[in-house]
């Protein structure tokens, strides 16, 4: 298959290695890369790589990201930026490549822990891996017979523990090649409108 | 107690019944109110209510809406729409709130069965509903101590099974009055971080 895969973070790399890995062609879109640029929070340039890159069996995204901070100072200028980059971004890459994505293929969002276990200074992004995963299952029905469409939401990662440590103290913590596969698995299967909380 | 109700539709009616049967003070705040006039998509409507009010035991709210359509149609000005009021509207709310309700207080939103049950037309309001259902979660662990935080998530009400019967083929409808009841129960018990699916 070819696929296009959004973000290039230590997620978006266990998602290359595991699907490369099986065989798949994929096209790796970054924020900083010369050939594929995309940045979520500007629709256009999700536009142009996907009218640059063609016919696609799947598209994969594993970038976004939510401003962190206590409560209380989380204003709307900071909701804005976590939906308009890890949600609307998401939504805008699946709208725009239902017209890429050839029928019978797939869309992979990325999600979080957070949506069902928060931390502190984590309320936005909560939210919004809140929204994702409830449009995830809500499309899933309406792309029914055309499209798949699921989310990876991972626990901290492995290779993040000491980084993370006083933000998820004592959290079990997932290796980023199990989450590679949880996206092997969204492309390959035939499941649709999962959250693969892992 | 003395409450702030924010919406005066058929789950706001509820609500301030049942909330004034317990013999609670309700300040009922809505779009056309005359004295109490607040739009959810205009955060300093939200203030001036505030301001006006001076000190609450509790603010409820009813309000917010968010568009419907086809999955192809929900553009980003649609999701806009329903961010900015029953998303942001609500959050705004409860951050403005903390300042005028009693330390001790607390805050109960409205969700709704799109958040984990959805239909079609309803993939922006099932991702607003899984926001906001994450977000009261995530909130009540940073605001523990300081006040509580719940949501109502209901069902289709019986009141309106006919205006949405194709809408909501075959799904079990909920009395208004529970749902008031629902409302009564975060204003009064000890719970917080609770999404009450009825």
């Amino acid at each position: 298959m070819k696929i296009l895969l959004v973000g290039a973070g230590t997620v978006g790399r266990a998602a290359h290695d595991a699907l490369v890995a099986r065989g798949h062609e994929v096209v790796a879109a970054h924020r900083t890369s010369a050939e594929y640029p995309i940045d979520l929070t500007d629709p256009s340039s999700i536009q142009r790589v996907l009218d640059k890159v063609g016919p696609l069996d799947a598209a994969v995204c594993t970038a976004g990201t939510t401003p962190y901070g206590p409560w209380d100072d989380l204003d709307r200028d900071a909701w804005l930026a976590g939906i308009n980059s890890k949600l609307l971004g998401q939504v805008e890459l699946v709208r725009r490549a239902t017209g890429v994505v050839r029928a019978g293929g797939s869309f992979t969002l990325i999600t979080g822990i957070l949506a069902r276990e928060p931390i502190r200074t984590g309320s936005v992004a909560a939210a919004v891996n809140g929204a994702l995963e409830a449009w995830v299952v809500a499309s899933a029905g309406e792309l029914w017979g055309r499209y798949r469409i699921n989310a990876v939401s991972p626990t901290v990662l492995t290779e993040s523990r000491d980084k993370y440590a006083d933000a998820f103290p004592g959290y079990p913590t997932v290796d980023a090649s199990v989450v590679g596969q949880a996206f092997v698995r969204s492309v390959e299967s035939m499941e649709t409108g999962q959250v693969y909380r892992i």
